[in-house]
């Protein structure tokens, strides 16, 4: 069943306009082809950009079609990983978080479709010029990083856009999308589809830590900061305008309003937030989810969220199909 | 034709499910009669409460039914107006940004059903308990006060709380909604209808400066900014939690990151605000409008803005008609 055909699911041959996000550390080829093969189409997180991860997460996807992504800033550091991965003939190479131009055109040699993921109008007319095939407007209610505009409005406005210079490219939304309603909504908005992360975190599949989940399913939307304190104790690099939304916790707490205070005490700080990580202790290290999380009850196989992801949003659709 | 009809049409007996916000100094007795008499419900704005004023736009409201809203921290240093205003039969009372409590029974004693707008989960369970007929879930993408949490997200949030706790209750979604695809997007997000605020202050019939609403027209959705500086060179008392979204000006540029140089020549600055409000400059006062900035192309009449959303509305959902 096809039930919500768009230009999205042409492009990409799919069955379902649900992109699943390269969330970095989180999503990994067991994710990415799981939703694949569920219909929609999956994404590898290349993150910072690790090349064993990579190869590790690409055997692990097999022969199921799945695309990556990178963060832009951090791949102009690394810049031969975008060779390994196009070598893979990835269905798409998505990149976010950073100036796409560097590596638009060995991106379009290879044959591969450019998706850039953008937190502004400016930046997504940016994309257009770069050649982007998919241009995803983020808005500040998702998980992980972004900037500060809201879905419900940078989808119609960058709608417009396209419209009026680039009818061709396909505008995707993401960004607080977490079940059928979203997915619906952002049709409704003007994307072609969706792009979701916080939701397919809290997979089977994904690769989080228990006690983050857990966490997750607790919070409540109210319960999310975005902020650039986990930046600053994870020593990375990240420029000024894109902040992080997470959980709140003891250590957003303390330091949200005094990253002065945090930096003079960096080292100590990072060595600490690092353990927390690494053994799941929620109260230091921040749980990376959106203000979706108070729409998460459950951790589910990635294929399930997807398939009442479209049910739900069929149902939203059907209750007005008499208008 | 009433092609949209919700629990919320029913309720206040209108023929579209669309309400104007009651926007201080904006929203009089023009704008809100003319959006009742095009098949919303319209809402004086009550604002920071001043009561000459207030009898004044009801006079010019004349006959037609409409609602009013006041400023609920704002109301608590001025009760009497609360009075006043229930004594007019208004359709409905509407409190926003801060204790509703305190005005509840009064309210309900007089047979107006109470209207809260409300900013974050926890808020709306308040609400709730407080007795609201409906509760207005608004995201940080709206103009003028707000806070974080964005309609994407809180709108489904507060819809699920409702089916549990309270299934009467009404749920209308504020913030970004600036046409027909916000209405339809709102609508499959769980909300029975929507508030329009800075569409509507582009009107004909708002009081607004003709310089403000150029300026909107030129803006795109990436130029305005969440700030205190314009309640601190308005000498306001707001709380803390509550910031204005304004389009970003020379004056934002050069106060948001130093509040406390803006106090500390706070007379002079408010002095040279307040006369650049009168005369609509622009540079120096700020334009209260919201992220759905970037759709607004026009100053037209309220009764076209409501025509339109609805038209475009049923377009959008006629194009996923057959799921
Ligand atoms: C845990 C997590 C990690 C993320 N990492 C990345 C990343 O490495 N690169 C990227 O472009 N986006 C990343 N994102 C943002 C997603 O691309 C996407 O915009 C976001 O998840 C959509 O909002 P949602 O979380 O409300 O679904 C991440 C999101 C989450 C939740
Ligand atoms: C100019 C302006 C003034 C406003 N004044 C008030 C007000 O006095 N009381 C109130 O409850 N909301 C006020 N709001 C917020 C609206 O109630 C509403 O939440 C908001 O306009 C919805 O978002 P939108 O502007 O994107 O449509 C105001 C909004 C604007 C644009």
């Amino acid at each position: 069943m096809k039930p919500l055909s768009t230009r999205l699911t042409e492009f990409f041959n799919i069955d379902h306009p649900i992109l699943s996000a390269p969330m970095a550390l989180a999503a990994g080829g067991r994710l990415a082809s799981a939703v694949t093969r569920a219909g929609g189409l999956g994404f590898i997180g290349g993150g910072y950009g690790d090349a064993d991860w990579l190869t590790n997460e690409f055997a692990q996807a097999g022969n199921t079609a799945v695309g990556c992504g990178f963060i832009t800033w951090s791949l102009t550091q690394k810049p031969e990983l975008l060779e390994q991965v196009l070598d893979r003939k990835p269905q798409a190479l998505f990149l976010s978080f950073g100036d796409p131009k560097p590596f638009a055109t060995a991106i379009s040699d290879a044959g591969v479709p450019l998706i850039c993921q953008v937190q502004s109008l400016r930046d997504a007319c940016h994309a257009v010029d770069c050649g982007a095939k998919v241009i995803i407007a983020q808005g500040a209610e998702a998980g992980g990083h972004g900037e500060k505009r809201a879905t419900m409005t940078i989808v119609p406005e960058v709608a417009d856009m396209l419209a009026r210079s680039a009818p061709d490219t396909l505008l995707v939304a993401a960004g607080g999308i977490a079940d059928g309603r979203g997915l619906a909504a952002s049709l409704m908005l003007g994307a072609d589809g969706v792009l979701v992360g916080s939701r397919l975190w809290a997979s089977e599949e994904a690769l989080v830590h228990p006690n983050m989940l857990q966490a997750a399913i607790k919070a409540t939307g109210d319960d999310t900061i975005r902020s650039s304190v986990m930046d600053l104790a994870r020593l990375l690099k990240w420029p000024n305008r894109y902040t992080a939304r997470v959980l709140k916790n003891p250590f957003t707490e303390r330091w949200h309003d005094d990253l002065e205070g945090l930096m003079a005490d960096q080292s100590a700080q990072a060595e600490m937030w690092g353990k927390a990580w690494q053994e799941g202790n929620v109260e230091i290290a921040n749980t990376f989810v959106g203000e979706g999380t108070g729409m998460i009850k459950d951790v589910r196989p990635a294929a399930d969220i997807i398939e009442e992801m479209v049910s739900q949003a069929v149902t939203c659709l059907r209750r007005f199909s008499a208008v």
